[in-house]
């Protein structure tokens, strides 16, 4: 099966307590679509300007990603985003953000791209992931969102998840989606919102998918060394749609597996600046991580330990 | 096997966004044996004032909960614990705390006392806890400490550490003592102070649990009403200690259902104020979290799903 994404592919200057880096390849799109290329045929849809280079689309290239529809922009320059971590990792400050051939972006899917069975919306304007949305008819949409469209395009965004199957969203947005603090109740009020199931990242602290019949949490896998938090979120949506896509399955316990081999990506992810670490993963380092969550998370039944005397209670 | 704890018992005032309530019975040793009291025989080491009443005794003696040794001061007054929590539910502020009768405690163990198989030292001056410490030679000894004490009497904790099989302990404290902010890392570094086994509470996150060779990590059981937290550490370790006491087991197995057990006796806990919970909780209601934990944290293994044209690469 394939997955069509629509995001974006840009240019990051990053900074964190470990290093930094000028104008490395980054974008939704682009860490969306080489996770998801693991697993199966990823095509996307995106627009980039002059300075994406032959360099850049050799990261597409091997990873046999199609970019038959990224639409290059003569005379223009590439979306440019320029932030920095502190310690807590889990919070980017944005320095600078110039949007470029993004800011009149408008998707233009072709014939093959409207036959994709997978669909991920990464975080742009709700009126444009709709306008996607509705030229194709795919077995799965997912879609990510962001502070600024929950508070300031809160009316698109509402239409948009009507047409949403997944909404893979961070907890503060989930939260602010819901205005609703406490996660179980915001779930609840989202699921009323379009999506069958929400898909929350909560960073180090792993991950919980909710349904209307079924709730599931798993930690993060843990790391000595997280170099740059770019992307997390997009590897773990690529992981996830990935591995949906490969094995066409949507049941409880293939969505269980997606969201860890979405976690295993996201956690290679970051480990190094920009897209380095995935570029030189293996197959075999994915699953000996799959296999490391299960091991970290596993433990026995319940053995019903009582103390003596109430037996007789 | 019987467990000896050591600790406050306490009168707490305590307010949430939810409701507040004045001096109503607290402390981390009384927390701890009502929780642990599910699982195995417990005797508490203590200090109580005037203020400790026969409707305070009740809750022990309904739990069966031997309080020998807890000492009454005449004349004086019971710690007592003003505090309040905002709707970030993790973060206590201390508006007021009056020692009373906690200022000059000295542990007093009879003879019973010191034939403990288990032993808890709850939150006290790191001193104190070597000092009880000293006077048995259980199975296994467990520790709590605090912020206040890392900082201000690190030679002692350290010293006090040195006997310490099992540190309880949440996610700033682990960070904060071993000078690092990296768990994982921080982890490491406390492993070579003493404990065997380090286990790190994270409140909504839920908790993981480091040893040399392994690595254990669970999110915490989802609550749609936290009604007050206080208390929640301490259960969890009764929880814990409860069940390592109740099996006479220490292996990993073993070890990591006692951090469901003590999940699910924190999860209790803080749905309702002060200990009322705990006091009418039955076995059926314990057995059925832990089932539901295992549930929602369960998933196949790894079918390693790989993309069809990789397969020649």
């Amino acid at each position: 099966m394939s997955i069509l994404v629509v995001g974006s592919v840009a240019f990051d200057s990053v900074k964190t307590p470990f290093g930094e880096r000028e104008h490395i390849l980054g974008g939704a799109a682009m860490y969306f679509s080489v996770a998801a290329s693991f697993f199966a045929d990823v095509r996307l849809v995106g627009v980039v300007g002059d300075d994406f280079s032959a360099e850049h689309e050799a990261v597409f290239k091997e990873r046999r990603i199609d970019i038959s529809d990224l639409e290059r922009v003569k005379g223009q320059r590439s979306f440019h985003w320029k932030g920095e971590y502190g310690f807590d990792l889990n919070v980017a400050r944005t320095l600078d953000t110039q949007l470029n051939v993004f800011a009149d972006f408008k998707p233009k899917l072709s014939n093959v791209a409207r036959q994709a069975n997978y669909l991920f919306l990464a975080n742009i304007q709700p009126a444009l992931q709709r306008e996607v949305r509705q030229q194709l008819n795919p077995r799965i949409v997912a879609a990510d969102t962001m502070n600024y469209w929950i508070e300031n395009d809160r009316k698109e965004l509402l239409e948009t998840l009507k047409g949403v199957d997944l909404l893979i969203i961070n907890e503060a947005e989930a939260r602010e989606l819901a205005g609703e603090a406490n996660l179980l109740k915001a779930s609840r009020r989202i699921l009323t919102m379009g999506p069958s199931r929400l898909i929350v990242k909560r960073g180090e602290y792993g991950a919980v998918m909710f349904s209307d019949s079924s709730y599931f949490a798993i930690p993060a896998y843990p790391l000595e060394d997280v170099f740059d938090p770019t992307g997390a979120g997009d590897s773990f949506a690529g992981g996830l749609m990935g591995y949906l896509a490969a094995t066409n399955a949507s049941d409880e316990a293939a969505m269980r597996r997606a969201v860890i081999y979405g976690s295993v990506m996201a956690s290679f992810n970051v480990e190094e600046f920009g897209v380095d670490r995935l570029r030189r993963l293996s197959h075999e380092e994915i699953d000996e991580r799959f296999k490391t969550i299960k091991e970290m998370t596993h433990f026995g039944d319940s053995d019903a330990p009582r103390r003596s005397f109430l037996a007789g209670d």
